[in-house]
């Protein structure tokens, strides 16, 4: 009886040693290296925890369901150049599982892309693990051993605790160069966070970033982008070249009358120069059937238009204003949910704003 | 202490009660009905297992692997009508947790559309619980309370194993009609059953159904479309009006070599006057930076090529070749990791494909 175990017990981690290294890179080929020697893109303001997006300490009179928003690494990626032929990575998040609209990879996972012909290109993926806080994997193999530039773009959902990327242990790794010119702030709700795009490097100021080569910053706040006075003046303390205001899903059209004036003044108080651009909310695609909602939308983009108008007609220079009708597209395709547009939705969005955000950042 | 804990208790199960059904429907003012009740939308043939595609007890010799991806509710609906503001749902799946590219909500929720001035159109998602095998929800409300024809689409990764639809219990709910005309068989690999697609309705069968009017069936089998000699005999078992077959991403350069001449001929054998596609794999995005990964997609491509040459030069008539090229688009961003189309590779697909297989429906 001993005997039959051991024999299988020997069979058994034959097969897996086999099975999963036989002809696979040896783990022990591979070097992991702290993501803080390299260099970080997209970063808010310099934070104590490294994959924080503002130091809610610095605003301690925020609310506390938002700083928890805030600790989350939408819109953070990490710049590096290297020539192995694999990429791999180790990462831990505080989360688990994703939430039902969203892929695990989103939610929690990693992004590469890297530079070919002057373009970001998408290079792979880092897939966490189901159940647990921590994952490993290959991001991408059997690159070619030239030299190239790459973007690790970190979790938009989860708060990101630790992350280390591996390559083999021959080759050369080093900080890449900051890839984006300018800062444009985009403050908003789930859908600037990234919530519905099917990986991190898909949220809608990711991809503007590699579009367009400006630095959009992610300021997306799931659930709770509601220009509370607090919020707007941590807004307006954060510096930019360009502020845009996505802050409309959030807030109730009531909400929307009191506070859009106080954002706006207020960004305006501290910058005076600044450009600000205020979006009006994506049409739910959910309110085409369900009234109460298409109502709320329209009463939201109605009420955000009327105190964007109250702003302009009282002189103030500089500020602008995007409609937000033909944001998704006219075959209702364009949401995971409903509510927050999936990879074609965002695609229409940016198609839809970036001609009207590109003149304003150039000017 | 006591009266303390009773009080804090009273004030809590107040406040959860006021909070969750305040203002809400009430659960019992919902009548749920099985979905047996109503007519099943885009079935392959007739299963003892309702939620099943194929029924594999005819297909005993079906290696086990490929019977469990056929146990997977991908492309099935249920239509029915009502006049209800609102619609809900109780289903049950065998997962409780979705893979690392796909939402919950596709993997194992549910995805409803209405019929709005003579189009499908998107009106709600079910979301299923994490963790818990057993979910319950709303699927939509605040309806105008004219009657409607809706198609409800179950999980395309997950066994559905049962499902109720709820109605408020002074509405009328009926079966539905059969939307989709004639019987477009696709057999293929994960990309057909609906990985990437953020719910699932937007599975890409679903989609050119709903587009064309066509009923396009989903024979996806995530990862094991392999053309086997026995899966060829029960494809061409499969009554169909055309044979669409998008299997090339799963089976090696040398198995489509082996194997794409004698699926063809099976299903030929079978339906003397019934047109066959073969349509190339996409283009693997991360093929583009992984070389070997690269090679090998060119492979599979020009030996599904070179196959349907041969059996066409033999004189087989009526069969058709899809290039995959331009199945993405250009700029890389159309898939979720590298391999499975998200949102906005599907679109671009169905674009690509869709004016190639039309006309050959319709000869």
């Amino acid at each position: 009886m001993k005997y039959t175990l051991q024999v299988t017990l020997t069979i058994f981690v034959g097969v897996l040693f086999f099975g999963l290294n036989g002809f696979a890179q040896k783990s022990s080929d591979i070097k992991y290296y702290p993501s803080s020697n390299f260099t970080m893109v997209g970063k808010i303001m310099d934070t104590d925890k490294p994959f924080h997006r503002i130091d809610t300490a610095k605003y301690s009179n925020i609310p506390e369901h938002i700083k928890t928003r805030l600790t989350r690494s939408a819109g953070l990626a990490i710049s590096f150049k290297t020539n192995s032929k694999s990429i791999h990575a180790k990462w831990c998040t505080t989360s688990k599982y994703p939430s039902s609209g969203m892929t695990p990879i989103a939610f929690r996972g990693l992004d590469l892309y890297t530079k070919i012909n002057g373009k970001w290109q998408f290079a792979g993926v880092g897939r966490p693990k189901s159940g647990e806080n921590s994952s490993e994997g290959k991001l991408v193999a059997n690159l070619n051993g030239e030299q190239r530039e790459y973007l690790l773009y970190l979790p938009v959902y989860s708060e990101t605790t630790s992350l280390e990327i591996g390559v083999e242990n021959t080759a050369k790794i080093t900080a890449g160069d900051q890839p984006f010119n300018k800062r444009i702030l985009v403050y908003g709700s789930s859908i600037v966070q990234g919530a519905g795009a099917s990986r991190p490097g898909m949220a809608y100021t990711s991809r503007m970033s590699r579009n367009t080569g400006f630095n959009f910053l992610n300021l997306g706040m799931s659930g709770v982008a509601r220009m509370e006075k607090e919020v707007a003046n941590m807004v307006a303390d954060i510096e930019a070249d360009v502020y845009l205001l996505d802050c409309i899903p959030n807030s109730s059209p009531k909400e929307i009358t009191q506070r859009t004036g106080n954002l706006i003044k207020t960004i305006r108080s501290k910058n005076p120069n600044a450009p600000i651009i205020l979006m009006q909310s994506v049409v739910r695609e959910i309110g085409f059937v369900d009234e109460k909602t298409g109502e709320k939308v329209k009463m939201q983009n109605k009420n955000a238009y009327d105190e964007f108008m109250k702003l302009h007609q009282s002189g103030m220079k500089n500020i602008y204003f995007i409609f937000g009708n033909d944001f998704l597209g006219d075959d209702h395709e364009g949401t995971v949910d409903g509510t927050h547009p999936n990879d074609l939705g965002f695609d229409r969005m940016i198609k839809a704003i970036t001609p009207q955000i590109l003149p304003i950042i150039n000017q």
